[in-house]
């Protein structure tokens, strides 16, 4: 059984993790962190039965004796940094939902776990669906390399193009470029300005904002009188959860500090 | 049985029209006008068997005795305007698919049919399932005020947004007026430009080019917890065959000038 | 103001509508109904403030004075027929979501409320999209008489097809009857039994049914080298309450019994 | 330059295989042959200009001096074994279009291809479209084993389910089983016979059948709050180009008989 504990555990995504790892039968749940519902009962917070374990107050309260084998983080940019060294310096392997680690922070953090053997997945998407969808939009981009995606979001979502969208443009781009094959050339001439979207290299987003949509995305290829496309659609934040059991598990297997949850599949 | 007459009849647009007529049960076809195949057999042209027509070179040949009914123009926006003209003063009626009439040509157009009891149909689009979907997202308007454009064309599409799609954002920016419905604030902030498409007053439209595809429009309706979506896919122009025989049979009860095969359903 | 009663205001639909009525401008939350709440707040129990209204044990107790205008009911078919005499019989409107009332009891309710001044919406949808989307369906079958429907469920739902596609299916045959159009023939052989769907009359249905999916439909209609395709999804029961409301709005203005939403609209 | 004939160059699919052989700039077309066209110009046939290359009768007649590098072969299942044998014992590649061959006829093409170096490619469908649907699907499945299948042809196509789609759900039951996944139990029940579609091993088919479609098939799978899709739309047989002439250049490249062209990939 691997011992796991929740930093950020009384927040929404730390609630849902708190769940997902109790009704997991090759994880323990051993503890949850939040300074702002110490001394509650973990279970309780999260909305399920009392499970006679105490909210602890902060990272370093864990650290100790009764150490867990994995710490799962979903608390936020200004302190992941610091405590992610903490945890790693302790020998405890740890599973970074949390974003805004740079470049160079996750390269420190990746020479303290080898020194520690305390392994570090940080993940900006925990979906399996969303990232099978930009490992397969990679795979296809040799055969297809004219592509464009349309994501499509709540009107709530306040920022245009998406994170995933961005990042799967790159992943394309990339994979377009291994291979040596370039997109048709884009003609187009906009009478409105917009209407041909946003660039990222050589691929176009289209970002929809509508009411009564979650997070979806689409990406398209265009063929010879043909089409391929594939598209994710993702109806609450309850999809990231089979990601993070998954990252659970099979932590000890790569040393060092992993960015992606595709690395794990 | 109504006669019909094609003008343009050697054009590809002129040559499914001549293959249409011919096979439908409740329409006879009596001639196809082309300078470039005076003399031709019009069902040789078309590709089909022989008809035992000949092509006239131009539409002063045709105005005389044995005058169709109808006459169905697929030509060009030069000659358009003096071609409807003459015909529609010889009493015959016009139903016209090719662009370029301003309004004041067509109020013109109108006048003249009247006086010589000649119907005039202009349509921008002959595709049944193109005026339908434009009728059906202006009939959703009042309900779902929010509402996107997503339009997709083969690469060889020079412009966009398509003519179509601004038409559609159009019909439904007035439905929404005459309801007295007004769209969510859009709030997004563009990180990329482009990315949140381009607008026809409260209407985003994003323009897609890509090879393998055809002609195809989504009209995307947001609501509270629920979405609702209007697909159209053409595979070809044969796709406006049926539009053109409908017009064809209708023209007689609707005196003038009419735009919009719309008003024909 | 409208003011409003909700009978099974404990259950997970009547929560939802004392919060959407709770949250309405034009509409007055003034009781509750629920024999297993009976003295709690209705505010506490559907799990937003308490609003200082004490849930009544039944229907009884709430038609002396201070009856409401409308009462809307998300209870249960043991029930529902006997309640709806009563609330009738006193003179207030009633919304029902409830299902399993038959032809004959409608009809008897719509004797017993003409009789008392009181109106009646039985609708077995109230979701906006859903009612718009059949009645879409209905207006487009004359043109396009090839139909076929896809409806995609959690694997939750234990029957199929969904009832929502058997009606869709129903008023689509109802059209095309009125309009005397006729499907092609279908002439495909089965090499699989079900591969070609199940029929009612003339329209074919298909039910998927996977993990990951709430309620969505599609509506696809085949033409002349063209399709045209009306898709519905919905996220939660949340899409119900925009269509309770509407109700509660307009219950006033159709005597005797309405069944369903779209004649509200 | 790889020198390529076309046998059956006078058929459908043939006289495409010549366009695009004749298109490509590492391809020579060197020769067609059709019993029916004998001594005709096979860019004449094709409908292109005039290519100075004659027709010949039979497959005997080009296997002497000016042998060709491969040949392509979209014939018919009744002439294929015999003149696949020929070919490859006289030392020339092949590609073959044309289904019906056996398994056993598949083994012995291989060892005489062995024996006399010469590879064949056998492909039941060489859209790279369908296939890296096909071959996506089956990455996919052990994360996601919840599938179905929805396939859409145009109403002329007369059986059902399609050939690819039964494959898709063979290789996706392989996948499922290589990697030891099972679905969810399916406890829906039909109301009406059929809804559930068809079942290969563990996967659900659903055939739609309308006008105005042509080749479409989606891959649906079910996850933990999210789904993931695949489709494929394919608008005609020129779709199969890019698959035919990447076989003509990289068959040197697979010793022996190869079943499927995903293995060229």
């Amino acid at each position: 059984m691997i011992r796991v504990m929740v930093n950020g555990a009384g927040g929404k995504m730390g609630r849902e993790v708190v769940k997902a790892v109790h009704a997991d039968s090759e994880l323990t749940l051993v503890g949850g962190i939040d300074p702002t519902k110490d001394g509650q009962d973990i279970g309780t917070v999260a909305g399920i039965e009392p499970l006679q374990i105490t909210m602890a107050p902060s990272v370093d309260d864990v650290l100790g004796n009764n150490k867990p084998d994995v710490i799962v983080d979903f608390t936020n940019p200004a302190v992941i940094f610091e405590n992610a060294k903490k945890i790693l310096s302790a020998g405890v392997h740890l599973v970074i939902g949390t974003t805004g680690l740079t470049e160079e922070q996750r390269n420190e953090l990746h020479e303290i776990g080898l020194k520690n053997q305390a392994n570090c997945l940080v993940a900006p998407n925990f979906s399996l669906g969303a990232v099978m969808m930009m490992k397969v939009a990679a795979d296809l981009a040799p055969y297809f390399p004219d592509v464009e995606i349309i994501e499509l979001h709540h009107n709530h979502k306040y920022d245009a193009p998406s994170g995933t969208s961005i990042l799967t443009a790159k992943l394309i781009n990339d994979a377009k470029q291994a291979a040596n094959v370039t997109s048709s050339e884009d003609l187009t001439r906009e009478s409105l300005p917009g209407a041909r979207g946003a660039k990222v290299d050589d691929i176009t987003i289209h970002s929809v904002r509508l009411p009564g949509y979650v997070a979806h995305q689409e990406v398209l290829f265009g063929g010879h009188d043909e089409t391929l496309t594939i598209r994710h659609d993702s109806l609450s934040r309850l999809s990231f959860m089979p990601g993070v059991v998954l990252a659970c598990k099979k932590i000890t297997s790569k040393p060092g500090l992993t960015y992606g949850l595709e690395h794990y599949l």
